[in-house]
């Protein structure tokens, strides 16, 4: 759960509102902690959460809140990514996500023959308001059963110049799906045709290169490259989508173990998000904007 | 295409079969170049090959077998895993890959139900035998068509100690990710439940703690995290699935566009591989076992 | 010049008094800063700063109080070394530096035959009270002409472990250079014979390895080595010195120019700092401890 | 000492001449090699040379030349240096060094009153003839001793632009330093007025801006700064200086211990080479453009 920012501290560093060279610090202090509502999980390990592998790894938890295994870390990647998207806007690169998917409910269309000027038109940040009410529906019937329920994010991303990315270990899809893969809940990730491409033949996949209009002379006919090959940028859309998990705190008992090994019961208390992936969509923007922005500094090494 | 290696150079670095703590060095001359079988595509861009794409990055490009965009170079991956591999198994870390889907044949049953010492009996490198001869027949149909196919490499690493990835943005199935996004070909990761499991609610989804026996004094009961929360690892198996999209190199006329941006037609010759899959197993166990043998020298900073 | 702190935040990030594992955040909240004080110097480059060359990286210059080119930048720094002296206290490597010139003031004997402990007992942070008392004097005399004078500060690490260090280019010194030599105002290091021991032979230069006593089986009977010995720790001490030119403010009028190129006079306002060298000495024991527990942690992957 | 490179490997890698963007690989073999004159040290340190450290540092040590230890490894530098010399020299930044001391024989002249192109005129690599006569001289009586001795090579950095470094960790002299002091036998490192700045008062060693001419609005009248200020290149000539000890292989005999840490006696065999300084020359020169091209790619990243 993202916090509620109500507190900011506002550092007096940009003269004429120009960044400086010196980093851009910032503090969004949580105004709404309450640190007793994880009381009784201070010797528990909650089923799927990272109690225990933070426990294994530091042999020390701190068991109010989730510590940095919250969400609410990524509070600090969405600020970061608000930046990068100030510099790929001069280069004309923009960002955009939105849910697909929650459950079973599916938006069956391509990023291409949606509005995505609509995705906040909603809560569900779904771009197809029909889809979005039954979205909406689910995840409201899930939250009265006290559970919770997973779902997809797509990202689209817009007028990257051919060129970008590097050829072996840093391939410009590669960084993306770490990227991706690193916000809380993610499972998996996929771009251009994806899991679906396998069942393709070659001829099939192949996005035959034609001639193009205006400053781009080259295009390719079909993108189930996803705008990348060989790991760099063609200059097509880069397109990809992100799986979420269901959330692991849910209103019900649940069987696990404490901090001896012995069984006990634990139920989730207080607040309650029975879905992530409305608010995740900023998230998945903000990471994909600083993955773009590192390779368009480093493009500009080149030549 | 990998290169056969009939000639290797045998560096005196190693007194008494160890490594001395200097970088290990290797060469693996390709002694089956054919410089002259690319000679048609000087001035072409294969579709969905890097030429285009290096191109557009470099300002210059090496026609001749791809350069660095070819499947060569993971071979000094392979290498550089088989050390790793040496790290790991002091640690009884071990890993497992295998094919699972080639086209729409797939192997369904989960890797627990599988016998994976038999995935070296075929050429496919399917352990289940009556699957991996489905899969061979239709590479072999594939293959006179002069098209290609795609598929899906399964992979597990068994015994992982918790404890082992960092919190934030070096979460273990991030790398894992990145490390598999990076090899040629591949569209998609996931690891655990992954795209199935944006469909589940948590109440089936969170796997319990149980108390464990032997070592391992809390185990889970299910294992839908595929062994990694909060991006550590927590002791359970880490299985994750690689998606791989049709080789782009065809038998077939395509249509594409010369360096001028001019329609041409271009068509594979010579060597002709309708399938990566099999031979892309030991790449994937190569970058696993890289990525846990830096994990594992990362943790042992713990402490 | 360092801030003085007197307002920090405290972080509810530790119990029990433990980290655990999260970066441990602090902020220094500048109670003292007049950036009036400044003002006459926001159109002009002051002779020695890095006024000019901020400007001429950035294209823009936040003129009050140098921004991160002052010292000020240094106390984080400092906090970090605490931070990893308690690292290095539970390997008993410990860390002295001390003020060995000022001007043309210098302390001659070596830093063995020294009571370091007596470094605090005086303001100019010297060991020896006859030459502390003379250095005192000579900065007040330069305080009082409106001028500054520079010095050099020596260091010693004990009881680092033989082993630290990278054979080629993070060599244990190298390191150690690049730290003293990234802190503001330092012109100049040199470890172990450092420049003197050019003028010498071979013969005499070389350290003999002789029979230890106790846990250390084998030592050297010189140190002209400097404790480090193809860019790893024998286990000898290891010391240094780091040069530190004059402060660049002087409360003297100074030619110039000014952002357009045009020839101005410049003068000093307000604080002057006669002599960095005191006020230095935490930084040059900080920037060790750092380097040495990065080099620690290094260690533990080895064997 | 540097390899005999009779024979190179010569890779078809760069159509036309020009790089692709693949990395350069390159093998010297060392043709030269005699593994037996070392066998006299399988199981003994040489005092001052790195065998006990590697020991120390990776419990198995390769004791024929020296392995890595050896400065033989500094010739891949010297041939990256090369590559790094073709992209400054499209920048006009231009590097030079030269031997400037050998024991207590100096050239005390500055560098701007020396014609660095009469470097290459005698074999210790000293501009000027009449002390070049000298330290050969010197030299000679040394190797007649079978002993070694040590000292300094000055460098300058011509036409770097404005605006290379880093403000804090990366600071270009703290870069320029590591890289120095990463060279086999180096001691010391010193740039501007280096360690003789400590006793200049503030008064005289600011450097003061004035009108420029040309392209370069703005240039200093002295230069103390050595070029960089604030760790910021600021467009004056960049020099520096690095102290080298003598060479540890002495033909005399010396105590030491053996792996046991028994005492015994060592004496140098076969090959004997009393002064580094004049081989260290090119070493110096690739390093430097090593961290110049570094900041000049980095440099492209603003703006």
């Amino acid at each position: 759960m993202l916090p509620s920012a109500k507190k900011t501290t506002k550092w007096n560093c940009c003269p004429a509102g120009k960044s400086t060279g010196t980093p851009i610090g910032f503090i969004i202090r949580n105004s709404d902690a309450k640190s007793k509502d994880y009381e009784h999980i201070r010797e528990v390990y909650r089923p799927s959460h990272a109690d225990f592998t933070y426990d294994a790894k530091y042999g020390i938890r701190d068991h109010r809140g989730g510590g940095r295994s919250s969400a609410r870390e990524t509070a600090a990647r969405v600020v970061a990514g608000a930046v990068a998207k100030l510099l790929l806007s001069r280069a004309q690169v923009s960002i955009h996500a939105y849910v697909s998917q929650v459950g079973d409910i599916k938006l069956n269309l391509p990023y291409s023959a949606l509005d995505l000027s609509k995705t906040e038109d909603n809560i569900v940040r779904c771009p197809d308001a029909a889809v979005a009410a039954e979205m909406i529906r689910l995840i409201e019937d899930i939250r009265k059963q006290g559970d919770t329920i997973g779902g997809v994010i797509s990202g689209v991303i817009k007028n990257a110049p051919a060129g970008l990315g590097e050829p072996v270990f840093d391939k410009l899809h590669a960084d993306l799906g770490k990227a991706m893969l690193g916000i809380n809940a993610a499972k998996a990730f996929e771009y251009g045709s994806g899991f679906a491409g396998v069942e393709m033949k070659g001829s099939q996949h192949n996005d035959a290169f034609i001639p193009g209009t205006g400053s781009r002379k080259i295009v390719t006919k079909s993108n189930y490259s996803g705008g990348i090959q060989g790991g760099i940028s063609n200059g097509e859309d880069i397109y990809f989508r992100v799986a979420f998990k269901p959330v692991a705190t849910i209103i019900q008992k649940q069987i696990t173990v404490n901090k001896k090994g012995q069984p006990v019961e634990v139920m989730g208390k207080g607040r309650h998000d029975p879905c992530v992936l409305p608010r995740a969509v900023p998230i998945v923007e903000a990471m994909a904007a600083l993955v773009m922005a590192d390779h368009l500094l480093r493009a500009k090494t080149n030549g």
